[in-house]
């Protein structure tokens, strides 16, 4: 058993311990003589995985209480449409701010439901920035303001809160989800998929504050419907049980690590030891603006893609996988979430350097 | 570590044997040094997962190539409102046979997107039965004839396919999915949440004839619009690959064991062992109808409900879990998916038997 350097965007690299911890449940959680994968979602062993982690999400991001924790099904992507269905309340219009892949996804589905203004955008620059709030062009009508707080694709994180005034805050922080410190009440709704720093895919992490659900717009399903899911605590029908199960695990591992303060430090060391890296040499090209680039996903570019294939397969032989870039950026990406120890980044920035010495 | 004896209704007991390999496979699938759950779904590790899932479930099947096979999320419930919206093509109403729970569901669902005729009902008798198609009241208007072959919670299962002419005949085979053959070609759409026989929570397989879809009601989400899955593989979006990997796995356990053939034979043995038990005593009582009895899914009361907590401890006490029935019948109830050893049910009819001998 090998365990690789995963530098995957996601699904990503998990803790090991939580690995493990899986593993040695895997056939009797507990004492109870079955997998979580074979617990009836009524029966009182499940109930106590899940309660412990909404629980832990509630302490380790300090929920107020005046929110509500769903967790769901679908990904980022049926929150594109959840969230208008939930939260036009009658108006008819949304904000949306451009900044990359996953802002575009939510504003095409957002088009669906109702008139979107793009009221900020960095498309002008290849998205390689988040424009400053004084350029926004906000509506105090709107419905509410959109935003992609982490782009995983482009490598672009807000590194502030916008101030959206009574207008409510919505973020896709799906790809920097516990990475750090969230101040939760500056936002109306915050979703993340699981599958970067919490947990396996096929789960959902909603944060919506109570007082804005309850209202939906005509023919939405029950399973669209953030008030049903609330009141039925996320378990209107089977909820993806082993992805909530292992994420809850993570939970406690970060816990155990110092909380999300620690996590955040952690994080900025390792994203310092890759950027200062790329700032100190010129083979490799990282596009994002200093200010705006992310913790979480680092894209960089080699002088010529002919040299993309060497540089794969010689970072696969240094056992690093999961580094090719998206194809609508091109390049290379290293994601270093949470689970991704600094010695990981230590070992590519030092393959980096030796393969920009033999080709450079 | 001990196993017990599982007979819960879902997420319900997995093959042994199929745990062991994924806890096994834990930290290191096959040599690529990562989990499954740390998978890139656009690798060729997961894409090979995927696609061998697929290819195993068509074949097991013997699934017509003119039939979509779609791995999404959100259970059976998303179906209920998915069905309507990709189904109704112009169409202002459906049919749907009331058998019990999981029909009423679906009926109250449906409701929001169309009209709904209940053409056959079984609630005169507390839903013990399946009504005869003689007695139907079939629309040939309706856009689809929509049943539940085997009813969870009531026990109440289809053991004969309906003819519905030319309006399409869907069905919720949840909970009897992959227990025995089924002729694909007699529907225009099948759904099944995994958690039963399959795998784990939080993935829902839908076989649909593929000339059907394409057409969504105005303000479909694109994770509602099954044309869109169907093009994109069922990767719109990060599909739920840790339930995929594992149920791929059962679905290569079915096919070691003799494919559905085999499981249904099996089945069958399982099942009449514990119905003729029932039928060769009178302590405990069967409500459903004898030509209508679930196989997997068998709900009995005991003469006096005060005994129900007795028989639940003395289960317990014989290492059996997960016994109590549903609240909307009360009693007990007995499931006896694929991954239920015929020993397990001896068990059962044993204890039983030594139960009545006690308080009979």
């Amino acid at each position: 058993m090998k365990r690789a350097i995963n530098f995957s965007a996601g699904p990503a690299v998990l803790p090991e311990e939580v690995l493990r911890q899986v593993q040695e449940e895997m056939l009797d959680w507990r004492g109870s003589g079955m997998s979580v994968m074979e617990m009836s979602h009524r029966g009182k062993e499940y109930i106590a995985i899940h309660e412990q982690c909404v629980a832990d999400l509630r302490e380790l991001m300090a929920i107020p209480a005046n929110y509500k924790v769903l967790l769901l099904q679908g990904g980022a992507t049926s929150q594109f449409a959840m969230i208008p269905r939930n939260l036009l309340r009658g108006k008819t219009s949304v904000d949306h701010v451009y900044t990359g892949e996953w802002s575009k996804k939510a504003i095409k589905e957002g088009k669906i439901f109702s008139k979107v203004n793009v009221v900020a955008s960095s498309e002008d620059k290849n998205f390689t920035y988040v424009p400053p709030q004084s350029s926004w062009k906000l509506d105090e009508n709107a419905a509410y303001v959109h935003i992609c707080t982490n782009e995983t694709i482009g490598g672009v994180e807000f590194h502030w809160t916008p101030d959206t005034g009574k207008v409510p805050l919505v973020a896709d922080m799906s790809s920097h989800f516990v990475s750090r410190p969230v101040d939760v009440s500056k936002y109306a709704l915050i979703y993340a998929g699981a599958q970067k720093n919490l947990g396996p895919s096929g789960l959902t992490v909603i944060i919506v504050r109570d007082d804005l659900i309850g209202t939906t717009i005509p023919n939405t399903a029950t399973m669209f419907d953030y008030k049903q899911h609330a009141e039925a605590d996320s378990m209107i029908n089977t909820p993806p049980c082993f992805a909530i199960y292992v994420s809850g695990l993570v939970l406690q591992w970060i816990k155990r690590n110092g909380g999300l303060p620690a996590m955040e430090k952690r994080n900025i060391e390792k994203a310092n030891v890759l950027y200062n890296f790329l700032d100190a040499q010129s083979f490799y090209r990282s596009p994002v603006n200093k200010a705006d680039r992310s913790r979480m996903n680092v894209p960089f570019t080699l002088p010529d893609e002919k040299l993309d294939e060497a540089f794969l397969k010689g970072a696969k032989e240094h056992n690093m996988v999961q580094l090719k870039g998206h194809r609508s950026v091109g390049g290379m990406r290293a994601s270093i979430y949470n689970a991704m120890p600094i010695t990981g980044v230590k070992t590519l920035v030092e393959y980096m350097g030796e393969f920009a010495r033999k080709y450079g």
